[in-house]
């Protein structure tokens, strides 16, 4: 494997979104192929299982169901682009991968610390990102900005207490290990942008 | 809990659907309230899982992935079905459960046991039923019964050596496990009948 897997993390609202057209941008410039994924999603069928995982359906969704199902989406994605793009020597930058889940499921929704092992070690048995950027931002801060750009989904309407768990989660998963980079996003963007290309330029040397 | 779940198990073209329908009748007669379920399915979340995992996909699927979609599905029945069902006192009859994944992923897919223990554990925490009637059919025969009612999905493409894999560990696990009963599903279906009732009264008293 050639290629890196460069992943943006953050909640609703941190500011994915630009960040990652930042990175792309950044390594087209210089001259690295770049694919572009975002979890749950990017292949025909992760796309329908994200619709499945997001529809405000009318039946409780059990915690494992969601569970299941995100992994699911992530195997997809891995099998059918990510590895065959990091064998092709192309770099990939994700919206979204495992820590999601780990702060999401795994802090958000309280699911054990055993089934949250378990379960990645099934579906993605060791794989990592070389390098994520959390894009760090309050709760409250985040969900005001997802909700100015219209309806929140199932899950961004949990509420303030699980997005208070889920930061919780990416901050303290962040301070363990060296391949994530925790970045301020409640900064001027101007300052956020400058936070992420010297995390990407640092970890490119 | 005071209902039981009883499944129906076997090779595509085992004859489920008609032994489930002497069940069910032969259950309200001895004026028991049932309820039936289909798995993958049951629910409309479940049902949409079962779409995305019976599609056939211009994609690999990778062997994860159904078994996620499998077990999402399951929960979600288990969930939002099964378990309220039992609670009320009903007795619900199942086409196919969790020993179809144990047959099909397990076997047929030849998924590791470690992994199946892993996530069965995961979505079902112990919950197994309270009888299995698992029929048995040569996979020539009951493939060349499924042909003869129309076009078959992803999973039943499979091929034949997929599926002695899969009866081979259906009669395994039965020959493990008191809870399911073998039916020679070859035998003409008056037979085959006879030894379902004789099975359920057996059950029953």
């Amino acid at each position: 494997m050639n290629g890196k897997f460069i992943v943006v993390e953050g909640l609703e609202g941190a500011g994915k979104s630009s960040v990652i057209g930042l990175i792309v941008k950044h390594l087209q410039e210089a001259r690295i192929a770049v694919e572009q994924t975002r979890e749950p999603g990017g292949t025909p069928m992760a796309e329908a299982i994200r619709e499945c995982v997001k529809h405000d359906w009318d039946e409780t969704v059990a915690e494992e169901t969601e569970l299941l199902l995100m992994y699911a989406a992530r195997v997809q994605l891995l099998t059918n682009r990510i590895l065959p793009a990091l064998n092709a020597g192309q770099w990939v930058v994700g919206d979204r991968h495992d820590l999601s889940s780990q702060a999401y499921q795994g802090g958000g929704r309280g699911v054990s610390a055993d089934t949250m092992t378990a379960i990645s070690k099934i579906a993605l048995n060791g794989f990592k990102p070389n390098l994520t950027l959390y894009l760090d931002v309050e709760p409250a801060i985040g969900l005001e900005r997802a909700r100015g750009r219209g309806e929140l989904d199932r899950i961004e309407q949990a509420g303030l207490a699980f997005f208070e768990r889920t930061r919780e989660r990416y901050l303290s998963l962040a301070a363990q290990d060296d391949s994530i980079v925790v970045i301020n996003a409640m900064q001027a963007m101007e300052d956020v942008h400058k936070d992420v290309i010297t995390a990407v330029q640092e970890y490119l040397s």
